[in-house]
Order: structure tokens, then sequence, then C-alpha cells
């Protein structure tokens, strides 16, 4: 099990830089900046993550995190044609979504683990282990955030953390299988919604003006 | 005193989530968008404040200021041609300066209680508890923060920080009666701006080029 | 040793406030906003880096730097037109140099000295105290980042930090050459880059669409 969530931890991060990369490859960014971008993508969340639990942040215990997140980086400055083919690029978008569900379940599990401000604070700090990194690429990179867009990506992880939640706190001795359940169950949502193109109802979204 | 300081506490937080949605509500903000950016309003300044006073932040001791600003911020998404009413709207500016004295003497507070960097870092301290969140909303939405406009929010507080920082220092014995007055002093400063439409007179203003 | 260092610490503190006003005083900013923002583009770089070691902030233990933050920050408010003409602006240029050549190594240095995630993490905790103040005020002044730039700056830190850890790692009796070298050699860098007005050449930069 352990050694499952390293490696999908491993490509998860990959997936991350690279999608990380991908988004703001076409502002005409320096290696650099692609650097930074994609580390904090990849590892961003995580960070803001361990700041709010206080705890070391998890990539100065183990480094390979950052080491790949460069690499991935790297590797995507320079093979940017590649990566931008749609069929590859689709592709990326799933694993990346894949990756936002492991890292939501594993920062809700590692606050849940702390007894950390139960039961609301580790479905926050879930969310902010997905979704942070992408947040903290867009205000340096100057561009419009998650939040304003109307994806369907922060909501399936939100839902969930919820649930995992619910499980860890009513039914705990199934706290594996509600992990791997509400990790699917968020890959789903978020797979679903990047294969048809599904985007938050305007019923939910306040009228600009 | 605890008891009266909780209820405004309560208040505050949810005039602070209110406010914090409506100011990013013309945007076309999903709901997800909406729960986060009145949550962050509400919490964020006092969580950087504890991040950088490294104490545990203050919502995971006590959930209820994070249930309070989530409903809040539903309860804006669904009102808002409610809270939009110019009279109504106007109350919720004066309750939001409120807010912000509450949240600022108490932060100086916290700092000074824990003997934190005096006597400069509870003046800092105070003045990010209260617009700390809101710097927050505005960088996560895209807006242009409270620095760059001209509005005689953030002054009022740094006075009463300041004046509050004085009084723990050289007249100790009159903190209660002194963090009132203080609080009263911002909130008057606030409320006159709000009243007459005040702004940062223009020779404390860079002149554009 | 230790006396230099704190002296040249004092100068770089005031020459990031100089030139952080500078940067935004175009965008009429009033002194609150002034105040601020001077103040972060000093100490946030090495707050941020605190956080992340889980230190206390370094201007809590030692307030000097934040009364010399505020105090240039003010200076440059009133008498801007002097700063900005160019020969003096220029100085200030490369002063700042200076300082973010002084403080990345000093960054670089304190995580090392606590022994923090070796050997990566002082290299972007050294990145991040040179750099982050200015990434903060560019997000609050809602203005491009440094990362979005293609000036030369964040690289000559970069390659300057990656060469201390290489002396403290192989060499650690020439640690203390080796921070004045590596310090010169960002120093150097940078101001070859202010002089000749270099940039990021074209092809380590992706393409806009």
């Amino acid at each position: 099990m352990e050694d499952i969530n390293f490696w999908i931890g491993i490509i998860a991060t990959m997936a991350f830089a690279v999608t990380g990369v991908l988004a703001i490859a076409d502002r005409g960014v320096d290696i650099f900046g692609v650097l930074v971008l994609g580390l904090i993508t990849a590892i961003g969340g995580g960070t803001i993550r361990d700041i709010i639990l206080e705890a070391p942040p998890f990539w100065a215990e183990n480094q390979i995190y950052v080491w790949l997140a460069l690499g991935a980086s790297v590797l995507t400055f320079f093979a940017e044609s590649f990566f931008t083919q749609p069929q590859i690029y689709r592709w990326m978008l799933y694993i990346d979504g894949f990756g936002a569900a492991l890292f939501a379940i594993q920062g809700a599990d590692k606050a849940w683990g702390m007894d950390f401000g139960l039961p609301v604070a580790p479905v926050i700090l879930g969310v902010i282990t997905a979704i942070g990194g992408g947040l903290l690429r867009d205000i340096l990179a100057g561009r419009k955030t998650l939040l304003m867009s109307h994806e369907l990506y922060a909501i399936p992880v939100t839902l969930g953390c919820c649930a995992y939640v619910l499980v860890l706190n009513f039914i705990p001795q199934y706290a594996i299988e509600g992990s791997v359940l509400c990790m699917l169950g968020i890959f789903g949502l978020r797979a679903a919604a990047i294969y048809w193109d599904l985007r938050v109802p305007k019923m939910f979204i306040t009228k600009t003006r």
C-alpha cells in the first residue's frame, strides 16, 4: 500500500509539473520561470498544507519530489511541442486529475492523522494540497486563477475530501477502502468533466455586471 | 468581556464573509469560488498572523468561524440581490469596518500576549489580521488590492494598532479600556470615511506616470 | 565578519525598500501602500524563508530591519524625484543587486546551519530570501512578477546558491571564503546584466502564442 502510494505520488508530481508548465508556456517564460512555476505547481499545495499544519515541508524530508518536479519542468520546456499535441495533452490532463485526487486524499489524511482541527480542517487542507500549487502558479504568472474559471476541478476534490472525512469519522475500520473509493470518485468526476467538457452549471455562477 | 469579544468576533466573521463575497460577485464566480473567497476573506488574515506567530490557526481550534464564514458566503450567493440593496450594503460596510477594528486589536493583543517582537510586530500583525484576508481574496480573484486603492481603511487600522501598543507599553493597567477605545477609534475613522466618502488626500499619493 | 555582515544587511535592507517603492511609485500608491510594499520588498523574502524553516521571522528578533525599511520607504516617497534621477537610480540598482547577493547567501547559510533539507532546500530558500519579497510586492501591486520578465536577476542568484551549497558540502573548511566568492559572483553577474542590459537569451524563453 505504502509503496503504491509512493509511486502514484511520483507520477502525480511529474504530471503536475508538466501541466503546470504547459499552462504558462504560451506567455514567453524563461527557463528560470519555467523551473520555478513547474516546481511550485507540483509542490506548492503540499507546502502550504505543511505550513498550516506546522509540519516541516514534505520535500525537505524527501527531496525526490523536488528533483522530479524540476526534471519534468525542464523536459517540458525542451519538449513542449510533444506535450502540446492534442492527444498527449489530453492524457496529461487525466494524469493531472489523478494526481489531484491522490494529493487531496493524502492531504486530508495527513491532517486527520495529526488530529488537526477535526473534522473541518482535513477537508480544507486536502483541497489546499490538491489546488494550492496551481493557485500559486497562476498568481505568480499573472493568470486568472482556477477560482475564477468555471472548471469542474475543485468541486470533485472538495466532495471527495468531505466523503473521506465522513469515512474516517464514522467507519474508520474501512479507512483504506474508503481512501481508494474517494480517490476514484474524485478522479471519475474529473475525468468525466474532461471527457464531456463539463463545467459548473450557470445557476451556480454569479451574474457578471 | 470574553463573552462580548466572542460574539463580536462571530458577527465580524460573518460580515467579512458577506462583504468579501459581494466584492467579487460581479465577476461571475461559481459557488466553489464564492465559498473559498468568502472563507479566505473572513479567516485569511488571522491565519497569516498565526503562521507568522508559529501558533496553530485559530480556526483549527474553534471551527465555528469556518462554519459561519461558509454559511454567510452561501447565503450571500443566494441572496445577493438582498445584500446589494444600497441601504443594506451600506450597513454591511459599517459592520465590516467594525469587524476590522475588532480583528486588528485582537491580532495585536495576541502577538503582545505571546511576547512576540515587541513593540513592532504586534502592530504589523494587528494590521495583517484586519486586512490580510481581503488582500488574499483580491489576489486570488485578480482584483486590484486595497493597497492600490486610496480607501481610508488600512490607515485607521494601523493608527489604532499603534495606539493600542502604546497603551500596552506605557499604561498596561488600562489595557481593557484602551482596547475598547482603540477599537472605537478605528471604527469611528472608518465610519467617517464611509459616511463622507473620505479618501487618502492627494498629497499622500504618488503621481502616476 | 559578523559585524560586516550586519552592516551589509542594513544597507541591503534599505536598498531593497527604496527600489521596492520606486518599482511601484508610478502607479499612484498612497503612503500606507508605500510603507507596506517597501517593507514587504525588504523583509518579505526572509519572512517566507523563516516560515518554511519553522523559525521565528528574523525581524521579530531584531526590529532594526523593520524600522530601516519603513524609514527608507517614507524617504523614497518624499524624495522620489531624487531617487528617479537616472544616475542615482542606477546606483540603487547596483546596491539592490548587492543586497540580493547577500540575502541569497545568508538565506542558504541559515537553512544549511539548521540542517534543513540538505542539499536542495538551502538553494531554494536562498533564492526565496533574495527574490521572495519582490514577488510579494509585485503580486500585491498587480504588477508582472520577476518570473515573467526576462531579467537576469534570479538566475545569478540561483547559480550562486548552488555554488555555495557545493562549497559547504565538499570543502566546508572554506565556507567563509566560499560565501564571499559566491556573493561576489552573484553580484558580478547581476552588475554585468545591469551595465550591459543583458537579458535571458531567446532560446531559453518559451514562444508566446
